[in-house]
């Protein structure tokens, strides 16, 4: 089994039988996860390049550690200590990456479009880990794989986003993810931190925390950069952290069992308090290690591996 | 067979039972690497997370080789391409890496206490690889280990350490592993390089050289932080070089075979003279190389891993 | 079969029978950069380690899959983060590399004579990936495969080089292996870009790029170093550009099939236009994958490594 198209470049590209066979492939993995010996042979033979162009811990890492379980070779190329400085265009830089038969690319852009610009460009399969505010889909996937691992019916849910929509690539994604499915999906954050044509993405907006999160089933908290205050884009933030910021207190109206998420790196204190983030409902963990059996997925999948099961060992 | 314990975090912690399994195992690994074929599958399966965040040569590197060696799956996690720069804790990193399955961290950082407070913290084996002016166990193992190929007989041995002992993490755990063999051990430096409470080691405190060198069997000379001077901690490189710098005059009454020893990086001509360093007595590469091997024992003994011969290919 | 020296430090080092012997074998290897599985047992069990003193992206990469696909283990040492800033020699740096038992070290130094100094201090293998102004054996081997996969017959082909030969290790080399062979060798660049000695290399010199490209079976562009303009070497890169720069234009009087190579980075609009580049005779992205090949052929050439065919799997 193996996906149809050779680039994850986006979530709307996807159906939801794509999505579904992602997320059972990826559940399948997570096995291995567990096992005294985490190695199957499943991508021998096959290279992956992380060209992340932006600094990352968990999402570089989570590749070239699903890259190794499925026994790829992974080589991780970093900008710094590139031909960047000897002022080579991108396209050189990847057309020369592909000449050297890599069967599948993970890269983190800064700039909105750039898997799609590679995807065009090379035979190799493109996974996006990042391109600027546009989409994390591999980010929304775990998101949603951790969110059905927990919620045997995933239709009608209160799914809430509260945080930075505007400048915020998994908001972007999840909230394509999750318009594909019959959830009840609000977003909330400042006004300035909302885009322009929120209305077109066809979710409801919420300006009170309160009532955002009354009957909530699952809740996202999303990284405030910090940088959005020096922009004039918030007054304070501690202001955020009063207004937004999730802590017990706030989420007493939420459902039984409502699952709190985050895509870190956490800024505690600010969007999320630790008694939350720490907290029995908390599933920010499970969202990393869920994170990695479905890269390994998606690996196995936009390489057209051998599975596990079809090799004679 | 494997440790009791998950963590090797301090020498102080280790009674001579799980030493001498450590050094045995190490020479019994060190066969391997004059193979032909330098590879086992011991460790097939097993991930291995070298995190430092102080920059080093040899021991990343060795943990590096030690882990392929035995066919575990190494990455190197360095902060400066991580969220550290995006403020994230300590704590949020170690839980994020330990939600991907590591079955062992290797960790050097500035701050004392480090590896122990991951050790409570997380469920995969810490190594610490060296912790502030704490401890830095495996070059105190391995510096054992060179000890013992060399000397039958460890008992009644003079082995003297050379130089700053007070921000010697080297000398800390050196100390600490020796005391528990019945070694004369001496220790001398300047006065300002010299712990306040130096007594409190048991150790035999000379101040002059001449006298200390008189007899010994092992040389231990420490790397001098050239920064010392600038903190006024030496009146200068010159006359640190000329009362403690290692040279042949110096060594003319020491036993014969006396081991003279150096953890490196050296500053030649300062705490050891090239005449010493690259003389018939040095065995400052065997203890590089002897740090391979052990580090590929800890690895295997603090992973549970499957010994070679337990393993049917 | 292996090379009888240990080390590749220059291609005047080299005989026919020893670059025949390389590219005979780069050419087996090639064929399995087209398999669905492309890893071979051959250096299971060697360690590489990559010693780059200067930043690279296709070589370092190159080397590093190269190596993995042969199932070695590849280890990136890169001196930033390294013992270079404690001030350790490179002498000490190399020694202790060594004692951690590598079978080759490929190594890339601004200093001409580096891999020189290496081979004659350390037992294992060095390969030359780069040394200042010196050679760039590797470059000047996957051009020459470049070229023989492309024509049939070497002899009496007209050979172009154009650029900064002064400063450019790749032209050294090139000119060195081609005049192994009985080609008709032309070099061009301006007057401040010809070594001072030009004839003892025993090429034609021209200095009118219409008169040196009538007739042409290969030319090579060089990489123009930018910061030549700014050591008032170059009046200006748009002079440059309009005399030496390849276009199609200049490029009518070539032979037919006339191969165009570039080492890269590509300067585009500079030493090359893009319509050159990336038109129909352009073989710069071959050259990438033969280096893959040609590296893959290196390691096992120069590890003395047991060849696929050769093992019983």
């Amino acid at each position: 089994m193996s996906m149809r198209k050779k680039d994850l470049l986006e979530i709307e590209d996807l159906d939801s039988i794509e999505i579904n066979l992602i997320i059972d492939t990826a559940l399948s993995f997570k096995e291995i996860l567990s096992r005294n010996i985490k190695k199957v042979p499943t991508l021998r033979g096959k290279t992956v390049i992380n060209l992340f162009y932006e600094p990352s811990t968990r999402t570089r890492t989570s590749f070239e550690i699903a890259g190794k379980i499925l026994s790829a070779d992974v080589i991780n190329f970093s900008p710094s200590s590139s031909s960047l400085s000897k002022g080579e265009s991108m396209l050189d830089t990847i057309k020369n990456l592909e000449a050297m038969k890599p069967d599948i690319m993970v890269v983190r852009h800064s700039t909105a479009g750039t898997p799609y610009f590679m995807s065009k460009r090379i035979k190799s399969g493109v996974i996006n880990a990042g391109d600027g505010f546009h989409e994390h889909p591999t980010q929304a996937l775990l998101d949603f794989f951790t969110i059905k691992e927990h919620k045997s019916n995933i239709e009608n849910l209160k799914i809430v986003i509260v945080g930075d929509i505007s400048h915020s690539r998994v908001a972007r994604s999840n909230i394509h993810l999750l318009k594909k499915y019959n959830v009840d999906l609000t977003v909330l954050g400042p006004r300035t931190l909302l885009p322009a044509e929120i209305e077109k993405y066809n979710v409801k907006v919420e300006t009170n925390l309160d009532r955002a999160l009354e009957g909530a089933d699952v809740v996202m908290a999303l990284r405030l950069q910090l940088e959005r205050q020096n922009e004039g884009l918030l007054p304070s933030l501690r202001e955020y952290a009063m207004l937004y910021g999730l802590n017990n207190k706030k989420l007493r109206n939420v459902n039984d069992g409502c699952l709190i998420m985050h895509p870190g790196p956490l800024n505690r204190g600010i969007e999320i308090d630790p008694e939350v983030a720490d907290g029995p409902f908390s599933v920010i963990l499970d969202q990393v290690t869920n994170g990695l059996a479905l890269r390994m997925a998606l690996l196995y999948l936009f390489t057209g591996g051998v599975r596990e099961r079809e090799i004679t060992a």
